[in-house]
């Protein structure tokens, strides 16, 4: 699996992770960092997460930029010139993919030799964002299928970026049914070029099940630390710091997700409220032995996790 | 500070660790582990977190051992017969406290040279045990205070224990009115002695505080681990995991802790139930701004954790 030239749009964790984990990979020849933000780019450099850095995405797509490593079948590194971008990663919060992605098919200029150019994303949410392409015809022969690399930090920015974030974890790719199937076996082998398990599903499928593993945990755990007085700051423990480790996420990019799959995130708040208030009414009676049968299923449910190799 | 000999009835993860901890620290001549689970007492001393075993509290309390390990003034080890014990520490279920207590106090043979016996435990509640012994007098001029090191693993046994696992983690001491204030002074300074941070409070103070700190995250966590489909298991991430760690603490355990802190728990649940039912409104009247304000104040509240030594 290669690609002459991968353009990342936004050098946050995830764009400069992917950075780090295809130059660690030797997945592309030249590694371009597009982003409005200065110093971003400039931390994303110092880290080696990209190669160049360009302030926007004509500049980004169109410089012809002279060195591309290339690994020869002798193993040695071969410089050549690679002017063409063959993917392009927008790794921005999921409100602003439909626009960048728009901006960057139209920024392509066939009259150079681009050719074969497939754009996808990593938001948390595709049901909105994999929509608004679903029957569209992007400029310029460009096609997007979108992804979904489950696999953060409750730490942002470049300067937390890890090459190897996306080792063993699971990379959803989430094509429309226009997608073509050569695109989407491309897209899956470049989430597994850098360490992911690849899956494929449809957005909507994607939405309701991470509403139920992921978004429906962040917001509790956000809930939790909302409600910490300050007089008992010093009564927390390891528990408490674990379970409310998501809160520290970026409340901009979370409100994205809670906005753009709001209704899988209603199904499941509501089915947790269900759940706790039959806890709640299992503690008012008094049934001990109905709430450690709870305890019970709830600890091998989550025991059962222990043994893969994402916990 | 030092103790000729401490027992420990109950050598799992927190008794091995304070088995660990004390000697690594060299805080008492001689550790006594009691169990009646030989399997348990075995990895004990295999551990070599406690220096002998017993079978029971008469055996535990009364056999002469031979070697006590005393630092002397000039640092190097004097071997002295340490035949009383000065310090009983209880580490079993909140609910088997105050029976194990009293068998304890009752067990001290006055006939021999013990005197000045202090018995504390480790449970996570205090004020239906310390109630218990609040204005009862226990035999043999033994007395009681209760104990909380708030420090813990997922994991339990011995063979988890970790002779750190109470570093700069708070030990709260609950004494009660009637307690001797030399007494709760020896109390603070054992933990201290540990690595601990020593506070003291009414158990009843304790108990609420420790409802919202621990109790309520700790059920939380166990009913998103309790709601997990099967199907949903591959799609669960590290945050997820983070979240339902605590859901692998021991069923029966906190069985015990539900059933002995039930007000403060119910007032805990019912608290975070009425903030669920907020947010979910907000998401359903689509009040972005208000969501992301509630982001921001929850990831406010964690990161002011981070600079704690206990994050």
């Amino acid at each position: 699996m290669y690609f002459s030239r991968i353009v990342i749009f936004g050098v946050g964790l995830i764009g400069g992770s992917i950075g780090l984990a295809v130059k660690k990979r030797r997945i592309a020849g030249t590694v371009i960092g597009v982003s409005d933000d200065p110093e971003s780019l400039n931390a994303a450099l110092e880290r080696h997460a990209i190669d160049f850095a360009a302030a926007n995405l004509d500049e980004g797509l169109n410089t012809k930029h002279p060195a591309a490593v290339r690994q020869s079948e002798t193993g040695s590194p071969v410089l050549s010139l690679q002017p063409e971008a063959e993917l392009i990663v927008v790794a921005v919060p999921v409100s602003l993919v439909p626009d960048v992605v728009w901006q960057a098919a139209s920024a392509v200029k066939t009259g150079g030799n681009y050719r074969n150019v497939l754009i996808t994303d990593v938001g948390s949410t595709k049901e909105t964002i994999c929509s608004r392409f679903e029957s569209a015809t992007l400029p310029n022969g460009c096609r997007f299928i979108g992804s979904h690399p489950i696999a953060g930090k409750e730490t942002s920015g470049v300067q937390n970026a890890d090459a190897d974030l996306f080792e063993n974890r699971l990379a959803v790719v989430t094509p429309t049914s226009s997608a073509r199937d050569r695109d989407i076996g491309s897209l899956i082998r470049f989430w597994r070029s850098l360490g992911s398990v690849a899956a494929s599903m449809s957005p909507a499928e994607h939405d309701r099940i991470l509403a139920r593993t992921s978004h429906l945990p962040h917001l509790l755990s956000a809930l939790l630390a909302d409600r910490l007085q300050m007089q008992d700051v010093r009564y927390t423990g390891p528990g408490y710091h674990s379970t409310t480790r998501l809160a520290s996420g970026l409340p901009e990019m979370w409100r994205d997700i809670v906005s753009h799959n709001t209704e899988s995130i209603l199904e499941a708040i509501r089915d947790y409220e269900h759940a706790l208030r039959n806890l709640r009414e299992k503690i008012e009676s008094g049934d001990w032995e109905a709430v450690e049968q709870f305890l019970e299923h709830a600890k091998r449910n989550r025991d059962g996790l222990t043994g893969s190799s994402r916990s």
